[in-house]
C-alpha cells in the first residue's frame, strides 16, 4: 500500500516544492546559528532576572488583536477553530501577548514585572525592509515601573544581548512618539491638515508646514532641525522652552540621555524627536539600535500603557529583537567541524569525543576508502590509527 | 488618542482571556526548561553529526499535506495566502518536511544525509493521550541509507538524547509495522474481514481470528502470543518460520536486537510486531521509547520510504521527541536564585555577578527594606555590604 501511494505521486515534490512567497527552509549552518543567537539573548534577558514565558502562537481574535495587537489587524494571518467556530489569528507580534499576561494570569504577580520572550511571528505581508513572513522575535518587557530607571534598564539590556552576540559599534536613536501629537493638538488644525503636518514632521519637510499658524511656525521648523546626535540636539529642544505635558518629556529625556551617558559610553546616542513612524502605540520614549556593520535596525523600544481593566493602566517598557535583522548583520556561520569515524569503529570511541564536545560522523558501511568517505561527507576529520586526523 | 483607546476597551482583558482549549501559556520556570530541554536534545543531535534544519510552520496544502503529511490531513490548520489566494496549511509534524527538502533542495547533498529539527507543531484537535494543540516536535532523520546500522544509530541517539536530559529506566518498544499487511495479504480475504483481522491482531483478540482459514489460523494465533520482553519473543517469532518479505522482516529484527542488545546495555527491549496503529507509515521496523518515569511513549520513530520523484525512492530513518510528553516525565525546575541589588548599587557589580552566571534583579527606586524588597521580587539573594547574601 505505501509503494503504491508512493508511486501515484513519484515526483510530486519536484513540481510543488515551491513554498509560499517570504516563507523559507534554512539550512545548516543557518538554522543552527539562528538557535544559538536566540539561545545567547535569552541567556542575557535571564541574567538580568527576566522570567521566561511562552505564549502560544495562536489565540482568538478578539484577544490578540486588542491593544498593541490592534495595529497588526491588518497583516495577521486568521483562521477558525473547528471546536468552537471562533475566529482565531497567528501572532503577528509577542509584545500584544505580554501586557495580556500581565493583566490577566499574572496580573497579582509582584511589580514590576520581568518577562522574555523568544519565539516566531507570522504576517500576511512581507514589507520592503522585511520580506519574510515568518520571524522569530525575541525580547523582554519590564512592567509596572514609571521609574527613568526602568528605560535605563531595558536599553542597557538591549545593549548588552547585541554585544553578547557580537555586535559591535552600536548606536541608539532616541524618539518622543507622544511630543509630535502634543504640540500639533495645541494648534487646533481641522483633521486633514492635522495630519499633513504630521506627515511633514516625520519627513522632515519645512515645506509642509504652511498649515501651522505663524505664531508657531518658527518653533516647527526649530523642532525639524532637532535630529542628531544626542549633545547637540538636547540643548536645542531644551531651548524651544516647551511647556505642559511636551516640556515634560523632553526633560525626560534629558535626565535619560544623562543616565545613559554615564552607563553605555561606548553607544553613539542620536535623538529624532519627530520620528512617530512605527512608534504608534508607544505612551512616552521610543528608541531603535543600529549598528555600523548592519543595513536596518535591529532592535527597537520604548516605553506604553497596558490596560488592567479595572485596575487601570500600567505602564510598561520592553524591546524586540529580530532574529531575520540579527541574522543579515552578523558574520555566518561555518560548518561545523566533524570527526568521521570509519565503520567499525569502537562505539566508545565516538562516546568520548562527542563528551570532549566533537562532532561525529559514523560510517554506516564499509568502504575502501574512509578518507575520501569522510570528504564526501563534508567531515574535516578523521578517525584514524588510533587518534584524530585533520583532512 | 493612546489613552481613549484604552479607556474604551478597559477590562478587556479580564473578560476575553481564555485562550482556545488545547492552548497555553508557558510561565517560569515551565517555559526556561523547555528551551533548554529543547537546546540540550539539539545538541546531542548535533553531537552525532545531524545538521539543524528550520522549515517554516506554513506552507501550500498540496506541498505539506503529501506523502506522511497525508496521515496528518484531517489535523491540520489550515489558511488562506492572501497574496496568491492558494490554500496553505499549519504543520501538524516535521517528518515530512524533512521528506521534503532530502527531495528537492536537498537533493544532490551527500547521502547518508543527516537531518535534525525542533520547533511548533499544531494540530486542530488534541486527542486523549496529547490534549494541547501547539507542541514542539524535536527529532532527526537519517536519508539515504538502507543499512541496520542507520535503523542502530538512530535508536541509540534517541536513547543518547533522552538520557542526556535526565531521563532514566529507558525501554525501547520494537514494532514490524508492515508485517501484518504482508500476512493478511497472502489470505485473500476481502476488504471488510481483511480490516477486521488487522483490527483483532493490533488488539491481540485472539476471538477475532475466525475470519483465518483454518490452515493459518495457529499461526495468527501464535503470532498475537508473541509480545513482551525481545529475548523471549525472539525466539517466538523465528518459530514460525515466516517465508519472504515477511521472514526477512523478522531476520533484519533479530540483527537489530543483538546490535541493539551490544550497543544499549541499560534499555529494556520489548518486541510487539502486530502493533500498526501510529505506524502507518512506517515501512520497517518502528519503534517507540518509554520510561519507568514516564505515562506515555517519550519518542517514536522508525524507516519510511521518501518518494524523490523521478529518482526513485530513498529509505530514512528517524525519530521524533514531543516536548509536551517530556516535560511530563522531568522534574519540574526550581525557580532560578536571582541577586537584588539595591537601587544605587554601582552597575559594575551587576555586570561583575552576571559575568560569573548569576541572575540579578535591579532595584529601579530607594526603598526603605532593601532585604523584604527583594523577598517580595522572589530574590533568593541580595548584595548588602559588598557581597552576596541569602535571604
Amino acid at each position: 500500500m505505501i509503494k503504491s501511494m508512493a508511486k501515484n505521486a513519484a515526483g510530486h515534490y519536484a513540481r510543488r516544492a515551491l513554498l509560499p512567497e517570504g516563507f523559507r527552509d534554512q539550512l545548516a549552518p543557518r538554522a543552527e546559528q539562528e538557535g544559538r543567537l536566540v539561545s545567547a539573548l535569552m541567556e542575557t534577558f535571564l541574567a538580568y532576572g527576566y522570567d521566561r514565558v511562552a505564549p502560544p502562537l495562536v489565540e482568538y481574535e478578539d484577544s490578540i488583536l486588542f491593544g498593541p495587537g490592534a495595529v497588526r489587524a491588518a497583516t495577521m494571518f486568521r483562521l477558525m477553530d473547528p471546536d468552537t467556530q471562533r475566529p482565531m489569528a497567528l501572532r503577528g507580534d509577542i509584545t500584544g501577548q505580554m501586557s495580556r499576561l500581565a493583566a490577566t494570569r499574572l496580573k497579582s504577580a509582584p511589580r514590576p514585572l520581568r518577562l522574555a520572550y523568544a519565539g516566531n511571528v507570522l504576517r500576511t505581508k512581507g514589507s520592503q525592509v522585511r520580506p519574510t513572513r515568518q520571524f522569530i522575535q525575541a525580547g523582554v518587557e519590564l512592567i509596572g515601573s514609571a521609574s527613568l530607571e526602568a528605560e535605563v534598564e531595558v536599553i542597557a539590556l538591549a545593549v548588552a544581548s547585541l554585544k553578547k552576540v557580537g555586535i559591535a559599534g552600536l548606536s541608539l536613536d532616541l524618539t518622543l512618539a507622544p511630543l509630535v501629537g502634543l504640540l500639533v493638538d495645541r494648534l487646533d488644525l481641522d483633521a486633514e491638515d492635522r495630519l499633513s503636518l504630521i506627515k511633514a514632521l516625520d519627513a522632515k519637510d519645512v515645506g509642509g508646514l504652511s498649515v501651522v499658524p505663524e505664531h508657531s511656525r518658527d518653533m516647527f521648523t526649530r523642532l525639524i532641525g532637532c535630529t542628531g546626535p544626542a549633545d547637540t540636539v538636547l540643548p536645542q529642544l531644551r531651548e524651544l522652552a516647551l511647556s505642559g505635558a511636551a516640556g515634560q518629556l523632553v526633560a525626560r529625556l534629558g535626565r535619560l540621555i544623562d543616565a545613559l551617558d554615564r552607563r553605555l559610553d561606548d553607544v553613539r546616542l542620536t535623538v529624532d524627536p519627530c520620528e512617530t513612524h512605527g512608534f504608534e502605540y508607544k505612551s512616552g520614549i521610543g528608541f531603535a539600535l543600529f549598528s555600523a556593520s548592519a543595513q536596518g535596525e535591529l532592535a527597537r523600544g520604548g516605553r506604553y500603557l497596558i490596560d488592567g481593566g479595572d485596575d487601570g493602566f500600567e505602564e510598561s517598557t520592553g524591546f524586540s529583537v529580530y532574529l531575520d535583522s540579527l541574522m543579515a548583520s552578523v558574520r555566518p556561520a561555518d560548518r561545523a567541524e566533524k570527526i568521521f569515524l570509519p565503520f567499525g569503529t569502537g562505539t566508545d570511541i565516538g562516546a568520548a569525543l562527542r563528551e570532549d564536545g566533537h562532532r561525529t560522523v559514523a560510517g554506516l558501511t564499509e568502504v575502501s576508502e574512509p578518507g575520501q568517505e569522510a570528504r564526501r561527507l563534508g567531515c574535516s576529520h578523521i578517525w584514524r590509527d588510533g587518534t584524530v586526523r585533520a583532512l
